[in-house]
């Protein structure tokens, strides 16, 4: 019998990578047509730093199984296109009942959660929370602080990612803008289109 | 629809306890009977400190769903039995093809891990090391230092734990003894039993 061997990652909060990952992706700006509100202000950020690096993540695969986990690190510089805080592209998990634990270790932010009839969750996430993302919820990190946001993840290794659910409608329902305090605010995005029920009804009954 | 709701979870490193978990448990030195090889030095210690927690875990774990995921905090006192290092009572997963991801956040250890037919590794564990322990691997982690050894765990919600694996084969192969450098080697069991290929093909076939 040949065992998957263990494996030691060590994380290094400085330069926000963990070591002996067996992948490592980046997502630079330009990466991220769509995402903002401010599409002027997404253009003329683009011009200034179109190539940076506004996210990025390393990661552990095991060879795939059913019930195996995936576990890693991702760092999303800090910034703000207009109004809007950095975010990641978000996702719902493509097999939808697989849930996702993230922890924070640097820099503030939150977690973004929509559940697939429209409800709007956050958590706020410092180093040291520990923040669950339940089967079933859209979810994208948002970084409303001023450092980098570093956060350890891991999730089961056959839960897959859909990260269209949310171009599809249009957007999550929810933004995160800077408000007049130096803080953030929940607004509404009026492009958001709900999801039908056959639609909600899909996501339940594809996993069961 | 009633969707599980998002939480989040806030480490305190100083008293090693994760805040909203949905569940606590402690063990003491007089749970621990049979665990050491120095009966004498467990007797004697026993005496001195019987009552005394050496590890907890808080933990939050979700309802039972195939896919979902457990999280909590483990912390275990630093301390000797004799020569040998304070550990936990070690386990293989119930559904033994489950993995478990470890994250060192305070003090130093390592995971003692065994496969079924007998082979030992040995993942060192400090602040900011992930350990990951794939399917199959009996596991139990040792604290090696002079301070509480705080770890986050995350593993597949219907795993499940079997402790007996141990006992019945006389504890684990190896244990972890302080040399005469301050620092910790490994050291035959002199009580272990190998287990048996059928007893082998028995934890593979009862997860296929």
């Amino acid at each position: 019998m040949k065992w998957v061997e263990p494996i030691g990652c060590q994380v290094d909060l400085q330069n926000g990578l963990m070591q002996n990952s067996s992948g490592h992706y980046q997502k630079r700006l330009s990466d991220l047509a769509g995402l903002y509100a401010d599409e002027d202000a997404y253009k003329a950020l683009l011009r200034q730093i179109g190539n940076a690096v506004v996210y990025e993540v390393t990661e552990w695969r095991p060879p795939a199984r059913s019930g195996d986990m995936i576990f890693g690190l991702t760092r999303m510089n800090p910034g703000r296109v207009g109004k809007e805080f950095f975010l990641t592209r978000g996702h719902i998990h493509a097999i939808a009942d697989r849930p996702e634990v993230y922890y924070g270790q640097r820099g503030e932010g939150l977690m973004l959660m929509e559940s697939p009839d429209g409800e709007t969750r956050i958590i706020e996430i410092k180093p040291q929370t520990v923040c669950y993302v339940p089967p079933y919820w859209i979810h994208r990190s948002v970084n409303t602080g001023h450092d980098d946001l570093v956060m350890l993840f891991a999730y089961p290794s056959d839960a897959g990612q859909d990260y269209d659910i949310i171009s599809r409608s249009g957007g999550m329902r929810k933004r995160v803008m800077a408000d007049a305090q130096q803080g953030w605010a929940l607004v509404d995005n009026p492009a958001w289109q709900p999801r039908s029920t056959e639609q909600v009804m899909q996501l339940l009954t594809e996993v069961m």
